[in-house]
């Protein structure tokens, strides 16, 4: 195992609205369902250090650049692996995580346009020793996710950024599928059939 | 000139008790007094969300590991650049600054484990575009920087390290002067004579 002992850690991507944390909390359910120990969690999931940076990064009166939000999101990161992922690995859980390293590719690189290279050597240096198991995109276009989130409706700095953005973000995610780091699930339909692709999945690396 | 029309970064490195801050405002004095406009500054320097990350950094109730305060580190260096340095430095100022990119690879490679050439994309990453001009090395041995700081008296994260972590990045330092990063100024005499050793580097460059 590449987690503890028996632990497994599962990403769900994808841009907004394509319905991650819904689909954590209802793969965490069919999980336990099957006797499977699993717990959902999103970055930084009650992290003391990593809610603080959170915040930070998501005060509209701060505006970090692209650079500087990477490494507040990766410091963030690292203290959500440490005090949430890696113990619950180490108890042999699987660990359902809303949105990882992949999501600071799309955003922070095919987004923001900072270097993709830099960006995975620092991915790989904020995740050490944690390996991803299996990360799922849930696949949807960028204009329905949106549509689904209720578009400018939204106020956090994150969810203000346009649907050209978005786009761009979407290609990357769709680029990381081709190059085998992410596998795509179709997420455009109904929420219980999203479900149980997902949940077939997961089954066969369990 | 490589930062604005012609201004000049000029950073003071070195241990705890090595003198930087004092020698920064003497430097500064001394400039001012030939009539060049300088500044002295130190991350994060008033610098908004740097200013924030600081106190995340030397908060007790947190324990960043070295990688998580490396990013926090970064994210506050950059903050500052963009907030105070680079602005003065496009205005043709002299900055003068307590500590750099120099500290992260004693403090946090030397002196912590990290990966020097991880650190090293880190910090390029983070400076870009301004350029060093002139990085001093305010040299004194640890066991004599340790006794001018009080040593154990002294209550913040940081400074409880230990004289072993010290001499690590003490060396971490040195080794910077023989690749040629660091130019090194003995500070170990009185204060005085170490300004005029310094005023007397950043003069050939002006």
């Amino acid at each position: 195992m590449s987690n503890g002992r028996t632990g497994k850690f599962i990403v769900l991507e994808g841009i907004e609205g394509a319905g991650k944390s819904r689909q954590s909390a209802l793969l965490v359910d069919a999980l336990r369902s099957h006797g499977v120990d699993a717990i959902a969690t999103r970055e930084p999931g009650g992290a003391p250090l990593g809610e603080k940076l959170r915040t930070l990064i998501l005060d509209p009166h701060y505006s970090p650049d692209a650079i500087t939000e990477l490494y507040m999101y990766s410091a963030a990161r690292r203290d959500h692996l440490k005090y949430i992922v890696e113990p619950a690995l180490e108890r042999g859980r699987v660990v359902v995580c809303d949105r990882f390293i992949y999501s600071t590719l799309a955003y922070q690189g095919y987004g923001r346009g900072l270097d993709l290279d830099f960006i995975r050597a620092v991915n790989a240096a904020t995740i050490a020793p944690v390996k991803v198991d299996l990360a799922l995109l849930l696949d949807i276009a960028p204009e329905a996710g949106f549509a689904r989130k209720g578009g400018a409706d939204k106020t956090d700095r994150l969810e203000r950024e346009n649907l050209e953005f978005f786009g761009r973000v979407y290609s990357g995610f769709k680029a990381m599928c081709e190059s085998g780091e992410l596998v795509a699930i179709d997420a455009s339909g109904e929420k219980e059939r999203t479900a149980a692709k997902i949940y077939a999945a997961v089954e066969k690396i369990l």
